[in-house]
C-alpha cells in the first residue's frame, strides 16, 4: 500500500516479488496463505457435495466459497498485472489452472452444479513444490518424468495391446455369458474385460458360466502376468537413467561412465575435462 | 482407372503400392480411409449389442455393417489380385486377421450372433503401426517382444507352478467352505482360488467360515507376494536387452554383441573398427 | 513279463530303467502313460465335485476313480520294488506326493469326503519337467528359486511387517465401523484389512462411515505403494545373479565383468585364462 | 532375589542383563517367555471380540488378559529400573509402544472398548528380530529401509499425484453418476477413485452409466500402468544400492564411493589402495 506513492514500475515489482517469488518475508506470508486458501476451498467444495452438511451448513459454505472464489479472483488479476508478459502466464500451465480455479463458482449463477468443477483447484495444490522451495522433490518429480516420457513409446504399445485384447475378450464373452449373466452388451463386455484384466474386480459382473468361468481365469492369469511388462519398463528405465548421467570421456584412455562429479579418469588417472 | 489402358503387370504393380504401400499420395489416403473404415466398424458391432441401440438403430446399423464387410471383401480380394505371391498373404498374420474380418456378417446369414466375431477386427488395428510409418513404435514393440521371448520360459514355468497352487488351494477351500458359501465344486473353487491369488477379488464367491477367511488371507499375501515374481523376470530381462546396443561387427571373426565401449573383439582379440 | 524267467537283479534294472528313466521307447512311453493318467484323474476329481455331473455320472467317476487309483498303487508298489533304496524314494518329495495322491480314495471308505485330496494329484504334474527332459525349464525354475532363495530373508521380513500391520489396522477398523457395517470382530477385520492391503478387494466386507472410507483408502494407496517392495527385491536378485556369471580377470589389465564365453580381454585385447 | 543383598548397582545389573540382554541363559528365557505372552496376548484380543466366544469364555479371557497386563506392567517397572536413563527408554520407540501395550486395560475400567487397543501389542513383536538375535534379518530390513528412505522423496511426490488425480477424477465421476449410482458426494467419490486406482475394486459403488464406465475403464487402465511407478522407483533404488559395494576411502582425499573396480581416486586421481 505504502509503496504506491513510488514509481508505478517498482510498486509492479514489488507486488511480482510478493506474488511470483518466495524469498522475502512477505512472499512466504503469501504463498503460504494461498496454500491453506487452496487446501480449505477443495474442503469446502468436497463437504457441499455431501446432502446432511449441505442441509445444515449450505448457505455457510456458498458464503465460505464466494469469499475464495473472490479472494482467488483478485489474486488472478494481480498475477496478471505485476508480469511482465501477462499472456505468456495467462497460457501457461499455471496460468490455465488458476483460471479454471476461479471459473466455476461464477458459472454455477448460470448453470446449476457446475460449481463442482472447482475440484480442479486440487491441481493448484503442485506449486507446492515450487512454494516450499522443495528443490530436491522437483529434481526427482523431474526423473520420473524423464523416465516416463523415455518409455512413453513402450507403454503406449503396452497400452494400445492391452485394449486390443479387451475388446476382442470382452466379445468373446459376451457370446458365452449373454445378458442373464450380466454381460448386457460387448461394450459393457468391454468394460468388464478392462476390470478383469487390470484385475480391479469389482464383482457388480461377473461369469456366472464355467465356460465364462474358464476363460475369466485365463483373463486374470493373463492381467498378473503382463502387469509385469510396464514394471519392467518403468524398472529398466530408471536404472538406465542412473547410468548416463556422466557423459565425459576420459581424454587419455576414452574410458565412459564415470561417476558424477569424477574429476579423474577411475581407470588411468587422468584429469578429465570438464 | 485410367491406367487399365497400360499392361497389366503395371496396372497390378500399381495397386499394390497403393494398397502394400504408404509413401504416394494415394497410397497414403487408402490407409487412413481403412484405419477410419476399421475403428468405425468395431464402433458398429458395439454399438448394436445394446439393445436400446439396437431397437432404435438396428436396420441403420446392419446395413453399414454390409457396406463396411462388402468394402472389407473388396479390399480382401484386391490385396489378393495385386500381390505376386497370393498365398503367402492369405496364410500370413495379417492375411488371417483380415479374412477373418470380413467373414462375420456373411456367416451371420446363417448363423444368427456370429456377426460379434466381428471384433475380431480390432486385430487390424494392430495395422496402425504400419501404416503410420511408426518406426520407433514397431521397434519398441520388438524390444518388447524379445524380452517377452527370452523370459518366455519363465513365465511359463511361474503360470504352471501359479495354475498348480491354484488346484490344490481350491480343493482345500471346497473341503472347509462347502456348498454353503458358494464352494459348489472343485472347478469353481479353483476359479476363487485363481481370482484370490491374482487380487482380481470380484467377491461372487467369498469365504464365511473363519478357517476360510484364514486360508484366503495366506493365499491373498501369497499373491501379492509372488506377483514379484514376472515383474522380476521382466525387469531383469529388458535391463539386460539393454547391454546389447553396442552394434559393432568384429572385422576378423564377424562376432557381434560386443560389450559396450570395448576396444577389441572379445572372442578372437581383433581390434574393433570404431 | 518274459524277462522274468532272467536273473532277478536284471529284471528289477529293466524295471527300474521304465520307470525313473525316460530315455528307451518303453520308458518314454510309460511316462507319457502316467502323465495322460495324472491329468485324468485330476478332471476326474474335479469333475465329481460339480454336483449335476455326479448326479447323472457317479457311477462311472466313480468307477475310473478306483481304476486309476489301483494303477497308482500298483505304480507306487513298483516304484519301491525297482529302487535300490526304497526308504529314501518313499521320504523323498515324489515319493510322498505319490503315496499322497494315491491313499484318498482307500481313506475315502471308511471317511466320506476325503477322496478329494486326490486332487494333491495336482503336484505330480511337476513331473513333466522332468519326464519331458525340459532341461532349460528346470534351469529356469532354479534360476527362480535360487533368487527366491537368496531374497527369502527380505521377503519374511516384508511379509512380517504386512502382518503386523494388518493386525493393528484391522483393530482400529473394528472400533470405528463396528458389527453393523460387517466388522463384527478383530479376526475378521484383520481379514478385511488383508483383502485391502493385498488389493485383492471382495467388497464382502467394506467400510460404511467416512472416516472409516478415510482409513481405508490410506490403507489401498500403501497398499498400492508397498507392493514396489517385493517386487524391487526380486528385480534386483534376478538382475544381481546375471552380472556375476562370468569371473575372470584379465590377466594383463586386470579388468573383470568380461562376457559370458569371452575369450580375450574387452579393453586390451589380451587372451584371457580359461 | 537372592541378589538382594549384594550391593544395589550389582542387583540392577544382573535385572539389566536378563531384562534387555539375550546373552545368558536366564535372559534367553525371560525373552522367549515375553514373546509368548506378547502372542497369547494379541490372540485373547482378538478371540474377545468374536461374540459367540465373548459370550462363552468372556470371563476367562477378561482374567487371562488382566494377568497378561499386570505381568506386562511388572516388566514395565523393571524396564525402567534397571536402566540408568530410564527417561531415554520411556520415550525411546520400544518404550511408547511398550507402554501403550500396558495401558488399554486399565483405561477399559473408565471407557468400555478402549482395551481393544491392546492390539497395539502386535508391534511387540517386532521384538523377535533382536530377541532371536536375527542378525541377518535385522541387515535385510536395514537395507529394506535404507533404500526405503532413498526413494522415499519420490515416492512422496508420486503419492502427491495420485492424491491430487483421485480428487479431480472422483469429482467428475461424481457430476457423470450422481447419487442414483451410489456416488451420493464427493468424497465418496474420491473414495471410490482409490478403490479403483488401486485396483482394489470391492465393487460397494460401481459405474451403472456408459459414459461413467468408460472414465472407470479409463482410470483403471492409468492405475494398472502407474503401479509400475513406485515399483520401478523401488527396484532402481535396490539395484543401486549394490554399487556401492566398493568400500574403499582415497588416501589423499578421504573421498568414498568409488566405483567397482577403480584404481584411481575420482575426485583427485590419487592411486587408490587395493
Amino acid at each position: 500500500m505504502n509503496t504506491k506513492t513510488t514509481s508505478k514500475p517498482s510498486w509492479k515489482h514489488r507486488l511480482h516479488e510478493i506474488i511470483y517469488e518466495a524469498d522475502t518475508p512477505a512472499g512466504k506470508l503469501f504463498d503460504v496463505v494461498l496454500l491453506i486458501a487452496i487446501l480449505a476451498s477443495i474442503v469446502f467444495v468436497m463437504l457441499e457435495s455431501v446432502e446432511s452438511i449441505q442441509k445444515k451448513h449450505g448457505d455457510l459454505l456458498n458464503i465460505a466459497e464466494w469469499i475464495i472464489t473472490i479472494l482467488f479472483s483478485i489474486e488472478y488479476v494481480l498475477r496478471i498485472i505485476s508480469i511482465k508478459k501477462p499472456l505468456k502466464y495467462v497460457f501457461s500451465f499455471y496460468g490455465v489452472i488458476d483460471f479454471l480455479s476461479t471459473i466455476p463458482k461464477y458459472v454455477s449463477i448460470f448453470l446449476v452444479g457446475s460449481h463442482n468443477l472447482a475440484a480442479l483447484r486440487a491441481l493448484r495444490l503442485l506449486r507446492v513444490f515450487r512454494i516450499l522451495k522443495l528443490a530436491r522433490y522437483i529434481g526427482e518429480s523431474n526423473r520420473l518424468l524423464v523416465a516416463l516420457r523415455a518409455s512413453r513409446a513402450k507403454i503406449a504399445v503396452f497400452l494400445f495391446f492391452v485394449v486390443i485384447i479387451c475388446i476382442i475378450l470382452g466379445t468373446v464373452m459376451y457370446m458365452i455369458e449373454g445378458s442373464e449373466n450380466g454381460f448386457t452388451s460387448i461394450p459393457r463386455s468391454v468394460y468388464w474385460a478392462i476390470v478383469t484384466l487390470t484385475t480391479v474386480g469389482y464383482g457388480d459382473i461377473a461369469p456366472g458360466t464355467p465356460l465364462g468361468q474358464l476363460i475369466a481365469s485365463v483373463i486374470m492369469i493373463l492381467g498378473y502376468a503382463i502387469i509385469a511388462i510396464p514394471t519392467g519398463i518403468v524398472s529398466a528405465e530408471m536404472s538406465r537413467t542412473k547410468v548416463h548421467t556422466n557423459t565425459q570421456a576420459c581424454p587419455s584412455c576414452l574410458k565412459e561412465n564415470h561417476q558424477d562429479g569424477a574429476d579423474f579418469c577411475y581407470h588411468c588417472g587422468t584429469k578429465l575435462n570438464e
